[in-house]
């Protein structure tokens, strides 16, 4: 079934106009003005833009943590992010040392093959480096299409990974065409200020801010940096929260290092003390790294302007207040970390960032979709509104106001960290692949219905090397 | 009458993807895959490129300069242009201190409208700010649509501006949305270096590039965006050179200061020691500011990878070797500034920068085009391919290796200082408002068929003020 | 007749020590414990630190400024400089252009040479750059012994110099042998947001302050930092007021250029909403460059510590708040710029900056006399307690805790800016080539005992070239 | 027995004057001119220097190593030491993980007691930080007087300490009042690139270098100066040999970080290259950092001059070629880290320093005593010429050239990595308190006369809080 989407202004990461589109098997078939084709359902979009459908670099759906599970799984979460306008979520498929990679990805297919109502891949964890894990990394690449790997510098005897280990993935990634993705907090730093918090009796939330300063994030951005420069690999900072990791970033471009780094809304807007509301509220916003002091934001803005940022994820990772975040009632340090945002993204960078004049709406496209499409593999197909594109569609209202409230959000968790705050512009339809998900702000997609992506090795779309383009 | 490009693909700033192009009323009119129209032209691009066109945003086209005239006009330079895949100019209008500008700018009007065989605008040259400029800017922007002003650092006694003049300007421009566009070296100093070099018997074309060092750019690239700061204005650093300018102008961005840089294919490929050729062939080279030392290249490139410059120009202006550039023979003041460049801009950038995997081609796209009529208020007429441009296309092949030569060139200079460079690309052909200027490499265009383009106010169309994009 | 001074701890540049001094024919004569010498008067330091002299290299006495002239003279000034622990001073002679250098240094003697009770010298100001002042140049360092210029970049049509003027001082200056001194704002933005203020009626003192802000001083820094770099001369910011100037010099330093810089007391300790004081009294803090934003202070103190900057004057220029700042009362611009700090600066910067640990007593000393003897050609005549020096001592009690007051000061204008603050410290007796100016806080010395002092080329004590040290 | 240094010019950090000294009871007790005493020896110093004897901070004798241990011995190394001109040397005792570290102390004790001919001191190697070793510290500092504490960032399995510990040793140290030193080398990545370079066959002593690139050293420094100021401590970053390192600690002394470096002679004046010498003569070179590119010496001197670095430390630490080095002859791992230098640091950077101009005399005797002292709680009592010091002085004769070769030196190892290398300047004389140790350039001195020295707190004496200095 063919549709048409009349009237609405189409905005790309370079572009601004007006025009229709016609979808025809999943795809953007054709582009022009007065489209007209009596088989095809048409859709009126006046008054609206018509964005590329969002994509989420940077989810935990369903994921176990300290003994609890994240509570959106693939289906309450893909279908928060439909409603958000977001299409594509890529989820980090956590792994055990010593164990096949293979079983941990099977697991993950298991739970979102049936659940995910929009199209979903996968991001592989990688802890430790050794001759078994370089035997399967191959596979991973060519038979999954994973191609990002995640390291992490903290969780200390949990998920971190040695220097060591992330230079040899570093390297690995450079031989195999992925891209390295780090989790940089310094971890044994952590560990340290954590134990004299707790043996000094300082169990309160904001204790989780306070031993997890800018610090040891910058540090460690700055570290993984440089051995990104010394592999002459490729590095994805993922959730950077301060000026100081910024800084790192930046020197790092700035000698030619192919570095990037993400944000997340929460860091944008919220600030370190949210962790002190009282009650025990401040576990809401417990997550790691953690809110910073509101001066931070401004650089993390500017960042995204000048380009030393380049992508927004979530770190999607949801708890309920009630019965999981109230694990760490008496010690933070067993807080479930993470929050409900998968559904807000958008909104909260259209709303914050282009309404407010803080970058442009061909960046917020490029932000929320584009350049995270071409950072992960899977552009033209995704990220883009251009003829042959998946038909991945954001019918969105500039206009409307509203106030985010967990009354009406679709995430399972039992709070809104954006509570009550205002914000202007609402996906009103979503396509996925050309079929509603969301039409009229109601969800009326399909359980399954969302296609596992596999996706294109680090830089073989995208490449500066033009001959690339010619496959 | 219709026309329909086919099986090309087509490159934006954001996107590649292989769509036919339908064009009809100057405009893109429809972008789809197997377009027919039985009324329509079909022009096969299969295995090129589809760009939009060039836009060069520094040209000096019959300008008058030390006694001589620049020796491409509205005529040649135009063609030359629309050959090397260029279908907008902006100008420089140049104005005499103590005189209407009008005059100014009819004088322009009369050198090109019979001319030009693309579209063109111009900027203004600012020399002087007093009540009755004061009094002319409003006229100046709101009927000819003239939306940025030229301040010279340089050139003392002749169209040196001072800081007061500078500063006041950028006031203005704020006031009235407009940019500045500086020509960023230190005139004072230079003129002493230059009367010492004389006094010390130095006459020959190497003087002119070490009496204009890169610490007298980097010290005048410094200053105007410290002013711009100040000012809360907007900024546009014309033909950057060096390492120290680049820093200047990061420097400034970071700091959030609205400051933008252009540099030109010359200072990527070509270096100081041009100047040094023997039998005055130095002249060829003699510029301002100078060709530099090798090593400030790769910053330029980087620069350009990073953004901490966006744009390319070609600083054309043309003297012939014999006859023109040896009025400076017993002294290199008194050779003419400039060069004929506006031919191979884009080639080069294509060929040394995509090819050689210094930039993507989207960025190539924005740097040669979509950038630029986004700063200078054109965008989305011009700069881009989508539905409801302007149908200015370039036809591009990525494929051919030439080299560059004044014998096959088609600018009216008796030299070219790219002699002998081997690039791999070429526009094929080159559509300005859907007619054909360049078919098939040879020119079908027609004399005075550009029209002039008013343009936007700063901002007006681009700004990060999502409101704007409503009207 | 000899002195010898006991029990005090000795503190220079580099050391800190218990030991007595015995002082003969006006120098130190030795060094040791325990002396004794039954010809010699006994100076009991128990308790008290003994520092050489201190040196202030920014003085205005009995300068004509804006129709009236600075309260304090050579008597006047340089008992107060005494009392504060100064025991050399040297002042800015101005200029006339088109008039005989000489002259204005004629005019300068015949001020100080019947008044000053301490040590004196001379900078010149250079105004312009020509064939004439070129001749005159060498004898004003040959016979005057003067081997400062100093350059003014504001105070448009009265002192400015153009940047062409600058580099050739700088060039000259290399040449013979002298330093640069800059005073660095851009006046000609300057010039025009004054005259906007005043246009729109804003003639309080604030607007002195609005008028040049730290941006114009940052970037004049920078433009004289590299000019200096450019000419491989040597240069000396004055008064730095804020953090843009201190980066300039930080980045020019780094860069291996020789520039150096000044700061002075009311910077470290006083701040703009000074200037916002009711009933016209932020008059009393009308100086150029104007007092900054609190959060500058911090700047200037962390590069006192890591060398960035390297001195403290005083920039002493005094005026009665009735009678002489007054004549500003309906427009700021009419304000005469200066204050009396002359003889609080060693005070306040031992209080403030060794007491609250934010530089050491070595760095103390070197801050307040040492570095500076040592950059202006005086030392080790001026500027250490070393064996052979003369014997320009000052004892000082460290524990002494007082109120700065207009009351017990011995400036001669009717107001002192540090009113009412709390400092700890104060010189108890201070000598002169081995006389006593000052005992137990009493002036006891004598008018036009002070001699003019003629100084060193630049380098030729101190340069790091080691075989001048064997001359 | 009295001595009187006669005529001699004097130097200190900040002095250079002309004057006799009078040594008393092994600390010197008069300075001035033409003294006598019947009692005293009298020593002509006529053309020559007086320097305050140097400190080396930074040796290894007599040091197990790699299954073999380093040559000179407190007898021979501090024999060529005073040889050298240095007249202190502090040496790294070593500890093993688990056992008490009075046992290490005592051993170096043991080796050192009855040979060293010149006062000396211990750092102590900190390899964990646990319940014990926190219990041990505080008798260490009291007891030992040991204040600065030894951090290994590199030596993978063998000295090694992870960040934790790191971090909890600058806690200690701020709170227990001492100074944590580091090797700033990332040995996680290091051993990753050794085994790869093993694996590839790479076994020849220039795979040692290549095997520990700048990056390495960069990255780990701004990771201890991050850490550093995370805990509000003091850091002393040991043999700093590139440019990515002075970055690391320049920013954090910018940002107020308590954070001082240190570098070595052969980082100064030799490079990478050396390490590529034919027949295995690159092992002679081989020491951890290695040797640099040669641009990175241009970077440390300008960093001693601009005070991001402090100091000069020999990292003396001796091995033959025959018999000790050639245990890595079929790998490049296995030969000894270390080279003798001991004997060449002060001589090398009179002559490469002062000599070309690169530092002053002043800067001389700060960087190689002076400032030592104060850093590691020696001062007054050692490193300069103050009344009531130690009476170690060397008496230097700054213009006699020789040839720096093994023959005539006095380092027990068989080759001299400056083996033909012309200086200029060499100590003649030199007393450690009071008696010749070396006279007219013959050893005098008796071993076992050193005594050892227990140290004070880190900025006790030297503290910039005033108050320190009235004890």
């Amino acid at each position: 079934m063919k549709k048409i989407i009349k009237n609405g202004t189409i905005v790309t990461a370079a572009d601004t106009y007006k025009a229709d589109i016609l979808i025809e098997n999943e795809k953007i078939a054709l582009i022009g003005q007065d489209l007209t084709d009596p088989a095809a359902e048409v859709v009126d979009a006046e008054g609206n833009y018509i964005f590329p459908g969002g994509i989420d670099p940077h989810t935990h759906l369903e994921m176990p943590f300290g003994g609890t599970v994240s509570k959106d799984d693939f289906e309450t979460g893909t279908i928060a992010a439909a409603h958000g306008g977001t299409t594509t979520v890529i989820d980090f498929c956590l792994t055990d040392k010593g164990k096949l990679l293979q079983n941990s990805i099977d697991q993950w297919h298991a739970k979102s093959k049936d659940k995910s109502v929009i199209d979903y891949s996968f991001h592989l964890m990688i802890g430790e480096m050794n001759d078994s894990v370089l035997e399967q990394l191959p596979s991973v690449i060519e038979d999954e299409g994973i191609t990002s790997f995640k390291v992490f510098m903290a969780y200390k005897n949990v998920f971190q990974a040695d220097d060591g280990t992330l230079f040899r993935t570093l390297e690995q990634a450079k031989k195999l065409g992925a891209l390295v993705m780090v989790h940089a907090e310094n971890g044994d730093v952590i560990e340290h200020l954590v134990n004299k918090a707790l043996e000094a009796g300082q169990t309160d939330p904001i204790y989780h801010a306070l031993t997890r300063p800018p610090e040891v994030e910058g540090e460690a951005t700055g570290r993984a940096a440089e051995l990104t420069g010394l592999a002459d690999s490729q590095l994805y900072v993922v959730h950077v929260t301060c000026e100081e990791a910024v800084e790192a970033i930046a020197k790092a471009r700035k000698k030619g290092y192919n570095v990037t780094g993400e944000t997340c809304p929460q860091y944008l807007v919220l600030d370190q003390s949210y962790l002190e509301k009282p009650d025990f509220e401040g576990a809401k916003y417990v997550w790691s790294p953690p809110l910073r002091e509101k001066h931070h934001q401004e650089v993390l803005w500017k960042a995204l302007k000048t380009g030393d940022l380049q992508t927004l994820g979530s770190d999607q990772c949801s708890f309920d207040f009630k019965g999981q975040k109230d694990l760490g009632k008496e010690d933070f340090t067993k807080i479930p970390n993470g929050g409900p945002i998968i559904e807000d993204r958008v909104s909260i960078l259209f709303s914050e960032g282009v309404k407010k004049g803080r970058i442009s709406l061909n960046e917020f496209v490029d932000i929320t979709s584009t350049k995270i499409a071409k950072t992960f593999g899977l552009f033209p197909q995704k990220g883009t509104i251009s003829v042959g594109a998946d038909a991945d569609i954001v019918i969105f209202d500039p206009s409307v106001e509203r106030t985010i409230s967990v009354e009406t959000s679709h995430m399972a968790a039992d709070y809104n960290p954006f509570e009550g705050m205002k914000v202007t512009g609402q996906p009103v339809s979503v396509l996925s692949r050309g079929d509603f998900v969301i039409k009229n702000k109601e969800f009326v997609g399909k359980l399954g219905k969302g296609n596992y992506l596999k996706r294109s090795r680090y830089g073989e779309l995208t490449s500066s090397k033009e001959e690339l383009y010619q496959k």
